[in-house]
């Protein structure tokens, strides 16, 4: 039951959530076979239940075994992580590194350095994620054969040699 | 102690970081005798640590007794909080509301409902704090005689008849 639900006064938008209050969403916009590598992902779109136009955020679960996404990197836009809980791994360029509840990473737009976080553990981890809105953004994949454009609003997939993966 | 100082390759910036490791920055850029009201008030910016520019992340901390900013509404920066730990009261116009570790909050741009965090009690708050840096932002003040506008890279504040307040 969210806030929104139970507001008398029928305001547009709630003034506050428990963010564990929103409702999960569990799908993913890659194509097959790439799909399968985030089940056991979810996000709850915070910045949404606000109307934030700008920058999303989201609280992201990872069931043990789970990946936040493929390995990346965004051409324009920034990205931040903030551990709530769980002991997520980060692979980047540099290698693993292991994470753990109030630590945060940011991978600056264009900078190359691909990357996603892992959950080895048993238990689970949530984290908040930020991303900019930044147009024309290119995404990265070094690790699998894919390549993504945002075009007229949504998610494109690419081989690298540049053929188009089949619309979902 | 940071993981950038003691990071021996030597990278420009760091994989991840405990955020309670960064150094917390108490000023305020009000001018008199505004900027006292937000004495209390310490932000570490988390998202500079990494590079970030198309937006910034703060972990602000409120003492027992300390307010997070005037109340203000922004034109086209979108803004969201993330409380960590304590027990804040939001201030919009729709009135008061108490939150509590886990609860979110978002300001979207131009919306002109102004908004600030307090913390009446007697135990420390810490939130994380989202905003964007999109350009020609201008920040009103209800409750006050203030008006801010970003001009080359800084805020200026101004009377709300357009006289400006003298630059710190």
């Amino acid at each position: 039951m969210t806030t929104k639900q139970t507001n008398e006064r029928k305001q547009p938008k709630s003034v506050a959530v428990a963010a564990m209050d929103v409702e999960p969403r569990h799908s993913s916009s890659y194509p097959a076979p790439f799909a399968a590598r985030v089940a056991g992902r979810s996000k709850r779109a915070l910045g949404a239940v606000f109307g934030l136009r700008n920058f999303g955020v989201n609280l992201t679960e990872l069931a043990p075994g789970a990946a936040s996404s493929l390995r990346h990197a965004h051409s324009t836009q920034d990205e931040f992580v903030y551990v709530l809980e769980g002991h997520p791994v980060l692979r980047t360029d540099a290698g693993e590194t292991r994470l753990e509840p109030g630590m945060c990473a940011g991978f600056p737009a264009g900078a190359g350095d691909a990357h996603h976080l892992l959950n080895p553990t048993e238990e689970v981890v949530r984290y908040l994620v930020v991303g900019d809105r930044t147009p024309g953004d290119e995404v990265s994949y070094p690790d699998d054969d894919l390549q993504a454009r945002f075009i007229d609003g949504r998610w494109r997939f690419f081989h690298k040699d540049g053929r188009p993966y089949e619309a979902k």
